[in-house]
């Protein structure tokens, strides 16, 4: 069956929460505006999207996502300059990358009709609540889940597509100090590590919070196997600069191909700082932190932008970054997110607007 | 905070919906029962279960089971024996599991009264469905996920523990062909592997039906490294005879801490087969196929009981396996059955009595 999209309709709330939020104190992903967008899949065919008050949702206890994790999400981010016009940073890749997921998960693919269409026409509807404070932004989640009821472990036969949209200030607040983690690990060689779902996160939740109680704030994973390679953070590609090079890892079945990452890379390149993408090993950074040579570590992903990395620790020594005046992590924040807010130009083409 | 049971209130359903149920015809996990079970995990405290009719759950759209996977369960049954008794097979051990899976998925930790006592009640209520008929018993799925809100990536805030019941027939109808996988993998070293969490779930359903389009029914997955030794199956441990031994390999992070497994082993040890706990590489067991050493494969798992294998794929090869009489599958199976509906002595202590 063909998923064939007739025009969205709207049916909006009574009476607006708006003026209850403080927007000069956002937190991340805590207040949610007036309207989501609903889209179900069934028989086959995902159903023309609706836009509706936010609402709770109500489903059967036997529906699959709260027994065999069949959901994944994207997150992304609507940004609104000083003539109040909104833009978009690549949502196109969001899109790709949320059917990517879902193909593993085996979720059915949504249509770029249906995701971009929808976007707009509830970030339309939204648009007084999209913030125009600096640093703040309207954070974007969309998500996918099994509906579909049963107890038998095998692909439900019904999903939902939601958006719903978070006027939000950063994702951390200070300084980020990483712990090298040897012992769990956040994806397998052939497994889902690559999709955006929901497991991914949960699975990095206990090791997160034992590196928390030992005082750092995020962990850095790495391959399952030797423990040696550095792969990413918990919502944050990885890049390390050694001299004046900037390294990233590779992508590979284990990483989120971060739409930041491949930004920054583009966007190094063009400022001419040499980049070099391969495997980084966790000797190499500990002999660099030692003589001298590591210059900066900043995880880079769409909620926590860029953000430098103060200190890591590995075997329960802390090795303590420099702090640099016109980091590349500066530099390369200040350029991303002038794009972002439409405050340059964008030889890329990356900004969409509204 | 402590948490601290009251005595659970049952709220009927005005009218059962057991007459439109045909026991005679039961599929897998697909009918349930007049009531469940529902527990609240808030301000760090679980609160008295209640006893309510089955109905819809309602979440906030941002509750992080839709984003974050934090979602554990469990697989029990209640069988009822030919004086209308009920019973319990290892009940404790699925608690023990519930909490270990919890641990890991930074879920609250859910104490033993809660669980037994919410089970019984639930049980007794719906005594009248618990199937007599012969194959076929009351599937029992106790989950707890996360109903806590915000996009923030981290532990929710609450949770919620339920009970749900499905009268139940056989999980496999027919001949069990499985594909030994080289390309996907289940978990990672350190990762949730061992936890019963629906992600493990989720990333099986793709390389799976992938499996199911060339013909077989269910993946054996290996290692995530150098993919040559056997794991477990979808959602059994598997055992394998070469000659007259019975062999399965030993658990680890990767790999579910199987119930049945582990009794098929106490019961094999009772009647005089000899057992093995060890690695088994995929080589040794294409080897043993060749040389007709290899007399038998099954799965073991409280849905599919005791199922036999009846060829398994490597390499685009098939490899079939001998049709013997008196198996040790189908000796295990008529004793394992035969101590949880309550027709043989339990030597091990293992039925326990509503
Ligand atoms: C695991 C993981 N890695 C990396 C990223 C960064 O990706 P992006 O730059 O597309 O936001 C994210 C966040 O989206 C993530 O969840
Ligand atoms: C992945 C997995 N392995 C093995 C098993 C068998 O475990 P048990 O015998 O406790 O049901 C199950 C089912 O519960 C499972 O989901």
């Amino acid at each position: 069956m063909n998923s064939t999209m007739q025009k969205i309709s709207i049916e909006k709330v009574k009476e607006s929460k708006i003026d209850q939020v403080d927007f000069n104190n956002l937190a991340f992903g805590s207040v949610f505006t007036d309207h989501m967008l609903v889209c179900d899949y069934k028989n086959g065919a995902w159903e023309t999207p609706k836009v509706v008050p936010y609402q709770p949702i109500s489903l059967d206890p036997s529906a699959k996502i709260f027994h065999y994790g069949q959901s994944i999400f994207e997150g992304m981010k609507a940004y609104k300059d000083t003539d109040e016009k909104v833009w978009l940073f690549r949502p196109l890749d969001n899109h790709k990358r949320l059917n990517i997921s879902a193909k593993r998960m085996s979720i059915p693919e949504i249509p770029e009709e249906f995701f971009m269409e929808g976007l707009k026409t509830l970030l339309e509807v939204e648009d007084k609540w999209i913030p125009q404070t600096e640093g703040s932004s309207m954070y974007i989640r969309p998500f996918m889940f099994a509906s579909g009821n049963g107890f038998h472990a095998s692909p439900a036969n019904a999903y939902k597509f939601m958006i719903c949209l978070a006027p939000s200030g950063a994702y951390f607040s200070g300084k980020v100090k990483v712990l090298i983690e040897e012992k769990y690990s956040r994806s397998a060689n052939g497994g889902v590590g690559y999709a955006k779902t929901g497991g991914n996160y949960a699975g990095q939740f206990y090791p997160t919070q034992l590196a928390v109680e030992k005082g750092y704030n995020q962990v850095i994973w790495t391959d399952d196997h030797s423990h040696e390679y550095i792969e990413e953070a918990g919502a944050m590609n990885i890049f390390i600069r050694i001299n004046d090079t900037l390294i990233t890892g590779p992508t590979s079945d284990r990483i989120l191909d971060g739409i930041t990452r491949k930004s920054i890379l583009q966007l190094a390149e063009k400022k001419g700082i040499a980049t070099e993408v391969r495997k980084i090993t966790v000797t190499e950074v500990v002999e660099a932190a030692k003589n001298g040579s590591l210059k900066e570590m900043f995880g880079a992903g769409t909620a926590a932008v860029v953000s430098p990395i103060s200190a890591f620790g590995y075997r329960d020594v802390d090795y303590d970054l420099p702090e640099l005046e016109d980091s590349y992590a500066s530099q390369i924040k200040k350029d991303i997110t002038d794009i972002q807010y439409n405050r340059s130009e964008d030889p890329f083409g990356w900004r969409v607007g509204l």
